[in-house]
């Protein structure tokens, strides 16, 4: 590395430090609209968070930026300063592709069509939303175009980018090409294997504040830190903030308390990962989570793979027999593992069990696909959905409020999003299986609430790892092979038909 | 205005609301640090708030922005513009007086010295932050010399600008000079006529739930707006957030519910101001909170002149009964009123009852003055402060703890703050007397839980004023007087000597 060109780099560490810190605050006054703020106050936040973007995009764009990233980028560069240097290039190139006057005219369209999408909920009436929809896909498919210009690559591939970088819709698409029928054939077998089950049935209401306790307790047992964190309550349960003030969210049903736990679990595999994340690399693009895929793979192994075995169950029982004060059969271990088992085909995603949130999520991934490339047109969406909805689950949605307006994410501009949930929960198969392979008792230990190992092999495999290395690479590194359907499957076969898993 | 000092104007307004956004921004990372956030998270916010706030530095002392004010400057201003031209030159000459290794060393050296000022605390030993405290007096000295330099005023009153502009020690001395032997006069007539009082106990502890649900009762009455604002927990309440999310804490004791109610009073009472500062004018200088001593004003006359009257206690006492689920004598509004009334001197400024309350702050202004000024050096500080301690209450504190060790204000660097505290409760008499004089029924409206009528006065008087005015300016508007000692001492020989107050 010359002189030149490490002055280069040290001035290009400064400035990302000034980005990295104002994307910190931006989460944490985000944070805090979502979770705490007095609802008069949102039009004072906005400005704030507007006005911090603002700093943040134009610490980013300023020409200087590129001019320092070439000036560094000399063969005798390390490894890490090399991976800064192209993610710092990747995200400088995501902001510069835009001219202000799109970005801020597809902003303005996001705002006012989310605004018209809780009216049409509200009205049951997907033409209320309609035009606005029309806007933002407008705005959205300029947007794909240009970045595609500028990476090379394809309109839906360079939105992906943005939640995924490096995905590839070529690759979703073979994946999901076996996925479908995998788990369409699977779901009539797993339901008449399930019909002679006797699911428990849990009528006792469970004051907030137990199921609160209990939260924390097993968020403590997973690992979270509370030292570098909060669980909080909101509307829709979230993670945010920092790796250093993780912030997440649940919200409390009593009627319903296995809904506030699998929550609290699925935003703890989240925080886990942000609170595991290499403190060496803090403020540094490599220092930073890879992207969304491994995002929700860390969550839904905990929430999937680790908190629904039998082994979980195994070590909660007694925990909430204390906590919440009951006592009969339907709170035994097996009683509560057959529970959390139970598969029953929903039109609504977020309500979806395990095997049938895939095809969810596969239909609003061809949707999404067309909408971008401009095979469908908005006006024949709520049709396009309700057909394929019938052809993967055999019943038509009975209106669009629990069909094509059940979902925030394209209205509020999301588009390219929607598939990493998918290929997060075949990552967390494929890395738990991993996991207990290296450690054939991983299972065992859980049983006895002793989380450790598992958390160190995922310290180790993954969140230490930051944004070091490709999504791809991740998983080659951890498991041997890359992403893959296997895993998944089997794993779905093992819990849901009782079929031998593989012995490790 | 010539169209060339308009442009200039309207880019100046730009780019002073690029820095009162920041400064909202930092506000509401700074509440979120002192009352929720975890523990292991400090450094990292820290550098949030650092960043935030060398960005805020920027922009306003950018040469641009003198420029831009030189240019906007003309004959044809309208009033509010020159009030705003006058605030933006005040506030950039308090930032741009400074090198930037100064106001460095300067915030380095009061990070550290109450760092130690724990220490010392601890270990009850002033010598632990002598060494510290030094360094922060000559850093301070050298601040304030440049700023009078700069401001053509005395060291002092330089300081004393940054938390009371336009105040001046001439006039503190003058108020206080008159104060002072007033007070010790009749200090000990009030504990003679007191002895004779059979004061009440509370020896029921009230659940901290019930003292927080008394305490938002409370709020809601005086006109405390829950779309902007919240009320949360913190070891040391205070006020935070903006006009638009207005936050302040209390702390709960069980054995002493007196405590947070009276916390959440004061606490309101700065709410009220900053929610009723004047929406048009947001995000401009003119807009913001006049200084300390009308926001001071603004929570002691809630706090001391309303809810310490013999009619606050008539609307309180059926509202506690019902809240705590008690009964008795004691719980009566006049029990409750003579409750609120016992004065009892005591080393410790934050325990201190409204009679003696202002002999602990002039016995500090003199202090700091002459810290400030040179004429006291901070080895001779203890000492200093036990002999005026003596001569003013006739007791030798009996270590530094109770002595010179008990506040942070100096240890944190501020100087020229304390007197605005009874220059608070002075305006805030004279006020109170002035709106009672507007409306005679006021207080009768109160023991009805009537606020109305005194917030609209306030709102017109006070709060919709913003910085338009000075705060002499507000108080000769709103009372027909500059700041005096007369309302002040007329409430306290009513209040505690029973001695008739002046027919309204």
């Amino acid at each position: 590395m010359t002189n030149n060109s490490k002055k280069s780099y040290l001035e290009l560490t400064k400035k990302w430090h000034r980005f990295a810190v104002l994307s910190d605050a931006i989460a944490m006054l985000s944070w805090d609209r979502q979770a705490i703020m007095p609802s008069g106050s949102g039009a004072a936040r906005a400005e704030q968070i507007a006005i911090l973007s603002v700093l943040k995009h134009e610490e980013l764009t300023d020409p200087l930026t590129l001019e320092l990233v070439d000036k560094a980028d000399t063969a005798e560069l390390g490894d890490i300063e090399k991976k800064n240097l192209f993610e710092i290039r990747r995200i400088y190139r995501h902001a510069a592709a835009l001219s202000p006057k799109l970005v801020e005219e597809h902003s303005r369209a996001c705002a006012t069509c989310e605004g018209q999408w809780q009216l049409a909920r509200k009205e049951n009436n997907f033409q209320v939303v309609a035009g606005s929809l029309g806007e933002v896909v407008k705005l959205t498919r300029q947007i794909a175009a240009i970045k595609a210009e500028t990476f090379k690559s394809n309109s839906y591939d360079s939105l992906l980018d943005e939640y995924e970088p490096g995905g590839a819709s070529a690759q979703i698409d073979a994946i999901f090409a076996l996925l479908e029928p995998a788990l369409q054939k699977l779901l009539p077998e797993v339901i008449e294997y399930q019909a002679d089950i006797d699911f428990p049935t849990y009528p006792t209401p469970v004051p907030i504040q137990n199921q609160k306790s209990l939260g924390q307790i097993i968020m403590k047992a997973l690992g979270f830190d509370f030292l570098k964190g909060r669980l909080d309550t909101s509307v829709h349960p979230f993670s945010g903030g920092t790796p250093d003030d993780v912030r997440i969210t649940t919200r409390y049903n009593e009627n319903d308390w296995t809904s506030s736990l699998m929550g609290v679990i699925h935003e703890t595999g989240h925080a886990l990962y942000e609170q595991g994340l290499p403190s060496r690399w803090r403020g540094q693009p490599v220092g930073s989570a890879r992207g969304m895929v491994v995002h929700e793979s860390q969550s839904l192994l905990m929430e999937m793979q680790v908190c629904r075995s039998p082994e979980f169950f195994k070590f909660l029982a007694p925990i909430i027999e204390k906590e919440f004060m009951v006592q009969g059969d339907q709170w035994k271990a097996e009683e509560l593992s057959n529970n959390s088992r139970r598969v029953t085909p929903n039109f609504i995603r977020v309500d979806a069990d395990e095997i049938t949130y895939p095809l969810h999520i596969i239909l609003r991934y061809k949707l999404e696909k067309a909408l971008v490339c401009g095979d469908l047109s908005v006006a024949d969406l709520p049709d396009a959905w309700n057909e394929a909805f019938e052809s993967s689950f055999g019943t038509r949605p009975p209106d669009d409020l629990q069909g094509c307006l059940q979902d925030i994410h394209w209205y509020d501009g999301a588009f390219g999003y929607f598939p990493t949930y998918t290929l997060g929960a075949l990552a967390a198969a494929q890395l738990f299986s991993a996991a207990r392979k290296d450690h054939p008792d991983i299972l065992a230990q859980i049983s006895k609430g002793h989380f450790s190992t598992l958390l160190n092999w995922l310290r180790k495999n993954v969140h230490s790892i930051g944004s070091a290395l490709s999504t791809k690479e991740i998983l080659i590194k951890a498991t041997g092979s890359p992403l893959s359907i296997t895993a998944f499957l089997e794993h779905l076969n093992s819990r849901y038909l009782g079929k031998a898993s593989k012995n490790y």
